[in-house]
C-alpha cells in the first residue's frame, strides 16, 4: 500500500489514461468535430486582453449570467465547475457524513462511485433492467427504505443511452428526501423533451448537471455546470474551490453558450451520425441498444476490441457483473465506416 | 444551516469575492504584468490545433515532462494541479482520517486550514514569533508530540514574507513521521536559496508545490505542480481527479517553464519594485516587515484600507487575533507610487 493512505482507499490505483489523438477515438464520448472555426477566431482575438496575470473570477459570473439568460432561470441558481464532475465531488463533500447512503442506477457514470469513495459514501446500485432501461419502480422502492443522501439519475445515461421521462424523475422527487442529482451532460442528443432545468425552482432538493464537454464539443477547455434552487447553490458554494474555473474555459464557455445554435445543430449531425452507426452495427448482424445519446451500449464477439485497436480504431470496454459491453460514440460519417468496415471481417 | 450541508460545515459560509479588474490592484499577490508578449503569439498560434474537442492529458505528461526537465527530476516526480490549491486539497483527502491533527505555522496560506476542515482534519497552528519570523523551535516540539499527519511549511510565507533556511527544513524533516509540505509558491522571489527540490528524492515524506500564479504572471491559468519521490506522488494521483488541468492551462505551463528565463527575469523586477515599496513605506514612518516575496506585511493606522478602497487602491486585510495588519504585493513602479502617495496624506 502507497505510505500515509488511507486505509479506505487501500484498493485503489493511481488513474493514469493514454492520450489518445491519432486514429479513429470513438471510446470517451467526445464530439468528432473540431470547435468551430468562429471560435477559434473568437480566442485569436481575447486570448491578449484576458488578464491572465490576475485571478480568474471565483464566481464565474459572466459565464454563469450567460447560462442563466440560456435557461430563463436567475444567475443564483447557477454555479459553473472544472467539468460537472468537479460539481458531483462538491456534492457529496458538502452533504455527505462517514458511510452516508448514495444511489445510482448501474451500469452508470463511473464518477458517481469513485467520488462517493472518496467522500466515504456508501453507493448503492440499482441494476438497470436486463433490457438496459432504467427499473424505476426498483429505484423509488430503494429511496424508499434507504433514503439516500444523494441520487444520481444520468439523463440520458452513460454508458446505456436509456433515458428517464420527466414523469418518472418527477416521481422519484417526491419520496426522495435526499438530494436528486440529474446528470444531464447528453441531453442534447436527446429527441424528447427530457431535460428538468425548466422546473429546479419547483424542488428544494434538484440540481441539473450539464458539461461543455459533449454537445459543446469543449472536453479539453473543462468546464461545466449546475442549476438548482438558491439554496442547493449555496451548498456548492460552500465547499467550491475558489478560482475553480480558469479564464480561459470561463471566456470559452460564455462563447460557446451564448452561440449555442451553432452547437445544437452540431449535436443533430452527431445524432445522425449516431444513427447511422447503429444502421451500420445492425447490417451486420450486431444489436445495438436503443441510445439517446451520442453513443451506443452492445456486446462485441470477443476479441474484437483488440483487433480494433490494432488498427487505431479506439471503442470503451466494460465489465458489468460477469459480461463484457462495449460503448461506441458516433465518429464523422466517414470515421463510423472505418469502424464499420473493419468490424465487418471481425463479426 | 444550509439543507443537506454536513454538520461540522455548519460555520461555513459560501466563498465569494469581487473580480477586480481596474484601479490598483494588491490584494492577491498577483503579477503587475501582463504576460509575455512572445506568449500571447503562441497561444494565438496554438489555439487554432489544440484539440479543445477531446479530453486533455489526464497525466499533463507533456508539461510535467517539461517541469521535471527544469528540475533535473524524474517524470514520475511531477503531478500537475489546478493550481497548487487542488494539490493540498489532494493530499490531505489522500492521507486524513476523520479527526487527524494537520500542523501549520500561523498566520500563513489561508487554504491550509480551509481544506484540513474540507477534509475532516483538525488543525494545529503553531504562531509565529512575534517578529513574524518563523518559530522553528516550537514547530518542532509539536511535531515531536502531536506528530501531525501533514505538515505545511510555506517558503516564503504568504502573509508575512519570512522564510525558513534549507537546515530549518531538514530538521522538521527528521522528526516528522508526517508528510511535510513545503509550499515555494514565492520562492522565486527569493534571494536566499531555500528551494528544497533538490533534495525531493532524499525523503519519502517531502513534497514541494509550485505555483504558475505568481512569479510566472499566470494567476488566470490556474495551473501548478508538485515535486516529490514517486511514492508521494502515486498518493496522490490515487485520488486527483481525472482530466484535472484542461489543455489550454497544459500549453500555457508548458510554454512557460520552457521560457522560465523570461519570467524569472521579470521576478527579480518584481523584487526590484517591492524593495522600492519598502523604502517608500520606510520613509512615510512605516514599518514593513522584512520579507522575501513579492509582497510587504505591516500594520497600517485605522480607517486608511476604505480611505484606499475609495482610491481603487486595493491591499489585503487581515486580522491575526485581535489586530489588524495588511498584506501589499508590489506593483509596478506607477502603481507603487499611487499607492504611496495615495499613503501620504493617510498616514
Amino acid at each position: 500500500m502507497v505510505k500515509f493512505l488511507r486505509e479506505r482507499f487501500a484498493t485503489m490505483a493511481p488513474y493514469h489514461s493514454a492520450y489518445l489523438t491519432e486514429g479513429v477515438i470513438l471510446n470517451s464520448n467526445e464530439s468528432p468535430y473540431s470547435v468551430p472555426e468562429e471560435l477559434v477566431a473568437y480566442m485569436k482575438e481575447r486570448v491578449g486582453d484576458l488578464l491572465v496575470n490576475r485571478y480568474p473570477d471565483t464566481d464565474s459570473l459572466e459565464l454563469a449570467n450567460a447560462v442563466a439568460k440560456v435557461y430563463d432561470v436567475k444567475i443564483e441558481n447557477v454555479v459553473c465547475g472544472v467539468g460537472s464532475d468537479e460539481l458531483i465531488d462538491c456534492i457529496l463533500g458538502s452533504t455527505l457524513e462517514d458511510g452516508d447512503k448514495v444511489l445510482m442506477p448501474y451500469p452508470s457514470f463511473s464518477m458517481y462511485s469513485q467520488f462517493t469513495q472518496l467522500n466515504s459514501g456508501q453507493m448503492i446500485k440499482v441494476p438497470l433492467k436486463s433490457d438496459f432501461t432504467y427499473d424505476v419502480t426498483a429505484i423509488k422502492e430503494v429511496v424508499c427504505k434507504e433514503q439516500p443522501k444523494v441520487i444520481f439519475l444520468c439523463n440520458p445515461n452513460n454508458p446505456t443511452g436509456c433515458i428517464f421521462t420527466r414523469d418518472e424523475i418527477r416521481s422519484i422527487l417526491e419520496v426522495a428526501k435526499g438530494l436528486v442529482v440529474v446528470d444531464e451532460a447528453y441531453a442534447e442528443f436527446s429527441e424528447k423533451e427530457i431535460s428538468m432545468i425548466p422546473y429546479v425552482n419547483d424542488y428544494d432538493n434538484l440540481i441539473v448537471l450539464k458539461t461543455f464537454s459533449k454537445a459543446y464539443a469543449l472536453a479539453g477547455a473543462r468546464v461545466g455546470y449546475g442549476i438548482a434552487c438558491e439554496a442547493v447553490i449555496n451548498l456548492i458554494n460552500t465547499v467550491r474551490p475558489p478560482y475553480n474555473v480558469n479564464i480561459f474555459s470561463q471566456a470559452i464557455g460564455t462563447w460557446a453558450i451564448e452561440h449555442r445554435d451553432i452547437f445544437l445543430e452540431n449535436a443533430r449531425r452527431i445524432v445522425d451520425n449516431r444513427k447511422m452507426l447503429e444502421q451500420g452495427l445492425r447490417n451486420l448482424g450486431l444489436k445495438p441498444y436503443p441510445s439517446e445519446a451520442n453513443f451506443v451500449w452492445l456486446t462485441l464477439p470477443e476479441s474484437v476490441f483488440e483487433a480494433l485497436e490494432e488498427k487505431q480504431i479506439y471503442i470503451r470496454k466494460m465489465k458489468i457483473e460477469d459480461s463484457i459491453y462495449y460503448r461506441i460514440n458516433a465518429g464523422t460519417p466517414e470515421e463510423n465506416n472505418k469502424l464499420l468496415e473493419a468490424l465487418k471481417v471481425l463479426v
